[in-house]
């Protein structure tokens, strides 16, 4: 799809596709090299084309977070969807599943047998099969890891295939945890395995991921991984030392609008970033132009930055910053431009964030 | 326009419509008796039906925050629109804002010269007038109040009409604030139209307003009051304790879909909810069902409760939440399902949140 003439308005969100195919096509070859699958969460860029780099970089399939997430990315072609989560099916929602799986490999997350077998139930020779969600030490969703078989065997006996298991070591999002929480999710991942084996069911999946412990993983454990914000990166990343400030592939352009009492404001606010500060985030987003600047005051159309003595930007002048989680960033636009630089001339391309907001 | 015969997905968010009309009509009837007028700010809720009903319970016009939401309501028929904010026109934003002031009544706000010399060329001739911003305590944007004439002037000079001043307390978001905010914007506003009659210019608007402070304005000295958040209140203003429980009437509609590790898991996460968590919040939205439960824990898709001892519903079970900032959430959302109870039978109207996303 072509872009407009014209840069649209600021605050908008900004993709480097040089960049961007940079980080897909690094985790392929570092995937491929350690001999586990790809899998990637699409919740984290909603859209069809960059699904589309990851696949053709290798990538086996898709997470998603939703069955309207999923119905998206079947709609665009994608051929074999697992979504990640623990559903409660209701009979609207297995009738969305069922047409899915008419068109689509797919598999679910459940961590509990009364949601085995109630997807058993709705979803009966529908094809879908189910994956046990585990805890791995975010203590969110996900039975303890001795509970897999339980839950498995319950899904087998009432007529849901078990592929295998799933965690999310989501605790790696601190500073301290990267390597103990792929430690955490390999224990987790080894102990749900036993457990199935333990009820006579070998799983063919053994699935973790997150971005943050991505290069700790414990490759030996897995047969798949399922990071989504190494696409992008974002500011919490190259706080946590995940992402080096290079590697970042999405931006929100903003304008200078004031220099009220000697500050920085920018036009790009919560409605455009996001509200997530991690107890960990040094503010509400970072600029790569100001690597010592920090957004220190965000509402939902101003962002104001402290920009450590260096000499004010002119007001009209446009800003960079990259947010603290740009899964919650993108969820907020309709469209990511793209700017793909000498691909075709140095013009954005309206790259639509087909998935946003299909939060059910 | 109708709703749909089967509930919809959650989360999604319902909107009581016998409690907004209450709050619609209180707020009204007191700023009547006041004597100050409402010019209700649309970013709350983004939708041209909540417009409708401030208008007829006679809001003078609307407040926006973009220029893409000024051009939502204009379509929707809004005759008379105030961008409270200091905008910085580009050219294309410009024209954008001549094209509106074609058929609406529109303000702008500036709050530094260049913006009002840059806007006095670029809208010459359109009818657009300017309000001053002015710092009232929160430190974002705004001149300080004794600088006001002299943005006052610039614009004058450069051939920008000025209508008056304005300011957002927002620092009033705090539990020892509301009634000393409501004083620093009364002596702000107060200080800002000295200094513009000291250069001879009387102010026709003296705007502020923000939902916390409301109740204890200075009403003698604002002509006009903007606050938004009052139509629906949130789990901010219930635990600033500006909005009672019973006059909530927003919430998240989300489903029971685990009780891992003995927890209650909903399905309504930070892509639901919003992701906003003020320094005084308990939490990342409340329950009214259980008002001692708190959200513990909030990921794009997961809110984890702590339910303070309750028994926990079962899975599957829905569970209303109440968001922290119902802005962040509304902005969220292509849909608001207003259940207007007896008024249809009890069904659910989809009501758009046209302006979703125009943060431009």
């Amino acid at each position: 799809m072509s872009g407009p003439a014209v840069e649209p308005a600021t605050p908008y969100l900004r993709v480097d596709v040089s960049r961007l195919r940079a980080n897909i096509e690094r985790t392929a070859r570092w995937a491929a090299t350690a001999g586990v699958s790809l899998r990637p969460h699409a919740k984290t860029h909603k859209s069809p084309e960059i699904a589309r780099l990851q696949l053709a970089a290798g990538a086996l399939g898709l997470t998603v977070a939703t069955i309207g997430e999923a119905e998206v990315f079947v709609e665009a072609g994608a051929e074999d969807v697992f979504v990640a989560y623990p559903l409660w099916l209701t009979e609207a929602g297995a009738r969305r599943v069922r047409d899915l799986a008419d068109r689509a490999d797919l598999a679910i997350g459940v961590d509990s047998a009364e949601a085995a077998q109630q997807a058993a139930r709705l979803l009966e020779g529908s094809g879908v099969a189910a994956l046990v969600e585990v805890d791995s030490g975010q203590h969110r969703s996900g039975v303890a890891p001795a509970g897999a078989g339980a839950v498995a065997a319950a899904a087998v006996e009432a007529g849901l295939p078990v592929r295998g298991v799933f965690t999310f070591p989501g605790h790696s999002y601190s500073p301290d945890a990267l390597r103990t929480a792929a430690a955490d999710e390999a224990r987790a991942l080894q102990a749900a395995t036993a457990s199935l084996r333990a009820i006579g069911l070998e799983p063919d999946v053994v699935s973790g991921g997150s971005t943050p412990s991505l290069a700790h993983t414990h490759t030996d454990e897995l047969t798949e991984l399922r990071p989504g914000v190494y696409v992008f990166g974002d500011a919490q990343q190259w706080e946590l030392g995940t992402a080096a400030p290079g590697d970042l592939a999405l931006t929100c352009r903003a304008t200078v609008v004031s220099h009220a009492g000697g500050r920085l404001v920018l036009d790009a606010g919560s409605k455009a970033l996001g509200a997530d500060r991690a107890a960990y985030a040094t503010g509400w987003g970072r600029l790569p132009a100001y690597p010592d600047a920090r957004v220190v005051q965000l509402s939902e159309h101003h962002a104001v930055v402290d920009l450590a003595g260096a000499p004010l930007p002119r007001l009209g002048a446009h800003v960079d910053v990259v947010p603290n989680h740009v899964c919650a960033a993108v969820n907020l636009a309709d469209t990511l431009w793209a700017d793909t630089g000498s691909d075709t001339g140095g013009g954005l391309e309206a790259w639509p964030v087909a998935a946003r907001g299909r939060n059910g």
